[in-house]
């Protein structure tokens, strides 16, 4: 994103959890903090030592890139252990192999870690299936912030025994412990999948839509809204369109069932208000994806000034309000710049790009749009967490009691306050 | 269970979270310390005061059986608010009059509380299809230890901001904070369910037969595996047998899909191996369920001595292995009870039910159990939670740092020690 610039006086890469603990506890002895890095592919900053080193108090850099070990899959448990390093492509093969895959997959898939996408509990295009990378942790190792290392690690489905700490360490964005390897569940891999793009007259349209698809009882694997603007901008940049008609929402539908699925889906299509046209192809239908995928490339290559990206969620039936709003507000004369919306429309969840944005403009752009937001009852964040750039904005979605409450778990296992600081708290 | 009795210095029966909240702060301030309950349905004695009170510390009972609220259903966002003493019957029978229902269903639900479900995340005979009681909680409002309300309240699928606080007390047990109200996720019933009760030869059997139906494109909706002895008993008590053949084993397979199910539900059995016997019933099949639901009420009328009921759960693939060491140790010369053994199975979760056991070998024949299960690799409490029945064997599932974690935040969010004294903690 080139947003972000920081200081560390040292970088490790340690290898092991037994290498991380060491660090971890040296650093607890002096003083030292450290930020912790998986991948680099997190969109706020989070992943970034502090720019401003407080000069007491010496800022390491912990990068897991080392720790990319991936262990047998369990084929009968459908899981497997992974290192911290691990990125979600390696282990998404590793799993292929065995016939299974990770329920979690997005777009920085190659660079993305393990330890990253637990940190941040990270949603993506599968989300809508298999639920967020939280829900696919079956256990956790971790050193916490005194070098001690935490292992939960067994791959049961049911082991109701105290605390949830491996959900608590999910999305907490390295502010807990570092989290040194994890026990992914794997999926099974949809049987009889069909893709469609949709051309829609409304974003509630497309809502209305995945509840009749799931009615008729087809599994929905995927559910990516596109506007006019953004399949115009990717056609612009070498991509095709999808559908010959042009509309001003099209939906990415992926879905899987017993069987029949081409003619379920036809049937629903048929009766579904709103459908202005539709393509759909059987299998992986790769040729439909890549104008989803397409999108982000084609939003950097398109502007001079830095993209103002915003990933917000709202309540599903406020989503077509929403949209219209953050459209208004990009057209309105105090703002003027081109917003380019997609995103991963069946949970919610819209990704902001604000393209041609006034440097000066950003930040009171950045607090109009969670202006609409918060109105709509939403959230500042849906999928890429608060990290740095967005941690002046916490109380627009929790209350004073519910941030004391944070800040006390915090204060409770790092009381000297060295796991990202600046992350999250401020 | 006739097995647990306390002694509370007060019942206090609120209607409100502003009432909750008022007996807290008062609680908080003179020292005095409160066990919670809900419907009372709880199989480890959390919801019971302690029975040997410390003098110095008064102990009340707080009871949310009038916090009984249901708001209305939001149907497009599938959601539903709920005060905590609403039952999970209630909340159902709202659910379905919207054309949902509630992803937690289990033999207690008459009685069984929204605050009790998620305070012992309950997992029940759904949790296959829709996941245990932690992921249904989108919102929670809860009294913390001092009196504050904490209320994070939205239905948004994706809201990534800070730790997940819901899900950390979900599973609580009361110990961290009195939940008053639950925002809670609806499902929408499955289309064209078909229900099985197939006779089996093994254990490992019904693992793969479940495997081959998600294969075969198939939702499972519920799978649980009963015994002879079981539905023997069961027989025994004016229940019919499911399947004419007698086989060790008896799965019950609910199982979904776009269509066609039936014949596709046959094609997976005529395929399968271990497969002796089986019936297929359209719908809700009621008749087969009953075999099932009656295990319960027919054990408790078979035994004299309190049944000692232990609800574990080990790693699939040990399944097979775990039942045969467990009906090996109630037969053998050290114990000779008789064991009922049923459960979750698609989840490895077993019900162990031991008959006949002489008073003074209960605690043995329980120290034995879970040393079979720690031998697998198997956790002491599936899905009923420690309360105080199993807080002298947490570690037998979780390490010290681990733990001294769950302590750390305990510490940090009830420093007093004021909620549920006793409770998973010992
Ligand atoms: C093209 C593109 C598409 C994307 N699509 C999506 C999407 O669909 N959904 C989505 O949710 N996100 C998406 N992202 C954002 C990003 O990929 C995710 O946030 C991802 O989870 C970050 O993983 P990472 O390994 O790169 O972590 P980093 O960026 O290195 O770190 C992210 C945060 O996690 C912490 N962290 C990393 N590793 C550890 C560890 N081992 N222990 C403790 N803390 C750790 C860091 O300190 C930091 O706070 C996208 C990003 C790009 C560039
Ligand atoms: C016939 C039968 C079948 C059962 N089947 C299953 C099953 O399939 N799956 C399963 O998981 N369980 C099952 N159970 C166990 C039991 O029903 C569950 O544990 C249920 O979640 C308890 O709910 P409750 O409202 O009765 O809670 P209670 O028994 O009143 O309390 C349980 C625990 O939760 C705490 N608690 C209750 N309400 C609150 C609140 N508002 N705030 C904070 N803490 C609270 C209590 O302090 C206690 O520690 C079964 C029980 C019976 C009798």
């Amino acid at each position: 994103m080139g947003r972000y610039t920081g200081h560390a006086d040292a970088v490790v890469r340690p290898r092991t959890t037994d290498e991380v603990a060491a660090v971890v506890t040296l650093c607890a002895a002096e003083g030292v903090r450290i930020c912790v890095q998986g991948g680099n592919t997190g969109l706020v900053g989070g992943s970034v030592p502090p720019s401003h080193p407080d000069g007491s108090r010496p800022t390491i850099l912990l990068s897991t890139a080392r720790m990319t070990d991936v262990d047998e899959i369990d084929i009968v448990g459908q899981s497997v252990g992974v290192q911290a390093g691990a990125s979600v492509a390696t282990i998404d093969t590793a799993a292929g192999r065995a016939g299974l895959m990770f329920g979690v997959d997005l777009a920085s898939r190659e660079s993305a870690t393990a330890g990253g996408v637990v940190a941040t509990n990270a949603g993506g295009v599968r989300m809508i299936r298999h639920g967020n990378t939280r829900s696919q942790v079956l256990g956790i190792e971790a050193v916490l912030a005194d070098g001690r290392i935490l292992r939960r690690w067994s791959p049961l489905v049911k082991d109701n025994v105290g605390y949830d700490i491996p959900g608590l360490l999910a999305g907490s964005e390295g502010t807990l412990a570092v989290i040194t390897g994890v026990l992914l569940r794997l999926v099974r891999p949809a049987t009889g999948a069909e893709v469609a793009v949709i051309a829609l007259r409304a974003v509630d349209d497309a809502t209305a839509l995945i509840g009749a698809a799931r009615d008729a009882g087809l599994t929905i694997e995927a559910a990516e809204l596109m506007t006019d603007a953004g399949v115009t901008l990717v056609h612009e940049h070498g991509g095709r369109r999808p559908v010959a008609t042009a509309a001003p929402f099209y939906l990415l539908l992926e879905v899987s069932g017993t069987g029949g699925v081409q003619d379920v889906l036809l049937g629903v299509l048929e009766t579904a208000d709103g459908v202005l046209d539709a393509v759909v192809e059987p299998g992986p239908g790769r040729a439909l994806w890549e104008v989803r995928e397409r999108h982000t490339e084609s939003i950097s290559r398109s502007t001079a000034t830095p993209v103002v990206k915003l990933d917000v969620s709202v309540p599903i039936h406020a989503l077509g309000d929403a949209v219209a709003d953050l459209e208004a507000l990009a057209g309105s004369r105090d703002h003027r710049c081109r917003p380019i919306l997609f995103g991963h429309v069946g949970d919610g969840n819209i990704h902001v790009n604000l393209l041609d944005v006034p440097p000066d403009d950003a930040d009171g752009l950045t607090e109009a749009v969670f202006a609409v937001i918060a109105g709509h009852g939403g959230s500042i964040s849906a999928e890429h967490g608060i990290g740095r750039a967005k941690s002046a904005w916490t109380h627009l979605g929790r209350s004073a009691v519910d941030l004391a409450t944070m800040r006390a778990i915090k204060d409770a296992l790092d009381p000297q306050g060295l796991l990202n600081p600046g992350v999250l708290f401020g």
